[in-house]
């Protein structure tokens, strides 16, 4: 039930999980925009990333978002004007340097960001409910252990 | 061999599928980071994920770049130029609009690009040689339906 359209070429099982592997990371994006959407009518993708990541660490500088995304300042700078302009994320002084700022979630980002996940959850759950308790137990246990080994390996 | 420190708190399997595809999708950056650097040391994660979208279409207008990564033409085109300046990237003259510039892979961004994906191939296949063949079949299935199902609610 599984597979299907492939015939007679040889495609082993190492291809199918680094095809799958590949989709499920290019869904990534497009999941990524659908809740950049839900969070906000106008949030832009790149800009939820920032957002999330400001949620996840509870306060960050601006620098620090940089070097974690990879973007130059300037960027930065540009999805945080937009974040502060639809009200999602403010600055806060930072405690260790008086005249640097640290961005934290207002209130409403951090409730918007909530119920957008909330959304994607319920998503999943209905999605993974159609599922025998079995499929769906074995795909966290290799998903699980598929993401220990990349930790090890990147950890050593 | 795969749970473990859980103890006695309430987790369903929705939640661990949940959060080993949070994981995922967490390290997906980092993976990104570390192929990013493997095609060329200078290369940053952004501009990488716009040079594997050149490559995936062939070639593309800048325009079109800004759309699908929801980033401001100004973020594409410093992006752009990066890629530009490490001979990744290059400008063909656009058959359908003289005015008009699509992006193309340069010859060298093509092999660097191919030999950096060669080794992330190899690696995912040295971990899961390491597995039983019926977990790594499990696994490709898994995720194929997985992402088959939300295929066909994205496209729903």
């Amino acid at each position: 039930m599984t597979s299907g359209a492939r015939g007679s070429r040889t495609v082993t099982p190492y291809d199918d999980v680094e095809r799958e592997l590949a989709n499920l990371l290019r869904r990534a994006r497009t999941m990524n925009r659908d809740i950049a959407v839900d969070v906000h009518p106008d949030l832009q993708p790149a800009a939820y990333a920032l957002m999330s990541r400001v949620a996840e660490l509870g306060s960050v500088r601006a620098s620090d978002l940089s070097d974690y995304f990879g973007v130059d300042k300037g960027g930065v700078s540009r999805q945080v004007a937009l974040l502060e302009r639809l009200g999602l994320v403010a600055r806060d002084p930072d405690p260790d340097d008086g005249r640097a700022q640290r961005l934290v979630l207002t209130p409403d980002g951090g409730s918007r960001l909530t119920a957008a996940r909330e959304g994607r959850r319920r998503r999943l759950r209905e999605q993974l409910e159609r599922w025998a308790d079995a499929d769906v137990g074995a795909l966290g246990a290799l998903l699980g252990r598929f993401n220990r080994e990349q930790d090890s390996v990147a950890g050593g």
